[in-house]
């Protein structure tokens, strides 16, 4: 590729990027709707689906452009190839965080059983596994994700304890019912988010090594 | 494009076609381990995963390779940019398969709650949604897929009523909990199966006409 092409490639990057910021951002804002039980900033994120939609169809587009374009090698080659991928990752997390927010106003009337169980803390890790997602593909350098495969295992494990205690909470008394299926059903969606960035883990890698991985 | 890299496209197309009946097959199998309470057949679904995974992978390689080889124009290069972003979605979907059959063995020890809540029913409904979409992308026709949100919308009440259901079940009994909370879960991947079958259905029809269109 020539010079024009690698600034067009840096372009790239920054737009998936800031895709990538702003999928952690719906993430982080419905996690904060729901702690806060803020009906109106959950409203806020549905607005952001479109965005979403619109970056992910239009980085597809400019990747397709590039290809045929310049008719790129190696690692730039793989650097479009990932972007393209990646970006479906980065939509479906911002997805998660339209799912979540879309259950908040059902829970905003009474305070939340048992300290929201665990899930700020989930949603903490796994925001920072997207964020070192993101940093490892700014980077091209895979420092930030090399422990993500443990991180990825102590979501699962939470999750699991999540739903182990909303179960007890659920049998304990029959109002807390819906409420919870919902609290299970958003650490199901978290470790999702937690998966879709390490599905993104594996694109970095494979983009600055060449080498396919799978860690999960 | 010359006629060699129409030979390719084509067999780019059976590539996705198979991906797809696979990816069908995984979903329905998870199913039908479940209905029945088959822990054998739903384990000959994790054997699946590797493999889905290396189709999603060759067939992103094979679409990469087109592009730059032959630097196609107009509906053959929307036809392989369809291809990328349709075997991602066939991918979750086998994951989805995946995901139903790990609950299998949890759910296999007693029968199930009242007749299984309206899921096979559901399941039959999201099936025929990714065949059609498989269907409409072979033929690049959208007849098969015309009324694909009218079945979304079906899909979504349905996971809603499974959703109440299964409520009244866990309210009556708190043995039932445990079990009708995977049920929900289950609703909800079916629900997300039939999202990703509209995923296509928009790939189909921006192949197809040129024109994007959001269905959801």
């Amino acid at each position: 590729m020539v010079d024009k092409s690698h600034t067009e490639l840096a372009s790239l990057k920054t737009d998936v990027l800031e895709m990538g910021y702003l999928a952690r951002d719906m993430l982080d804002r419905s996690l904060e709707a729901l702690e806060s039980r803020d009906v109106a900033l959950a409203g806020s994120i549905e607005e952001d689906k479109k965005r979403i939609s619109d970056q992910d169809h239009e980085i597809e587009q400019k990747c397709l452009r590039l290809i045929a374009l310049y008719q790129p090698m190696a690692k730039d080659l793989r650097t479009i190839a990932a972007s393209m991928k990646v970006i479906t990752n980065l939509y479906r997390i911002g997805r998660y965080g339209k799912d979540i927010a879309i259950v908040v106003p059902d829970l905003a009337d009474a305070p939340h059983v048992g300290n929201l169980v665990s899930i700020p803390h989930m949603g903490d890790l796994v925001g920072g596994m997207v964020t070192d997602a993101l940093v490892a593909f700014e980077r091209e350098d895979l420092a930030a994700i090399h422990d993500i495969v443990e991180r990825e295992e102590a979501v699962d494990a939470l999750r699991y304890s999540i739903f182990r205690e909303c179960l007890t909470y659920m049998m304990e008394d029959p109002k807390n019912i819906t409420r919870c299926t919902n609290y299970v059903m958003i650490a199901r969606y978290l470790e999702r988010c937690g998966d879709h960035a390490c599905k993104i883990a594996e694109k970095v890698h494979y983009m600055v090594t060449g080498e396919r991985i799978e860690i999960r």
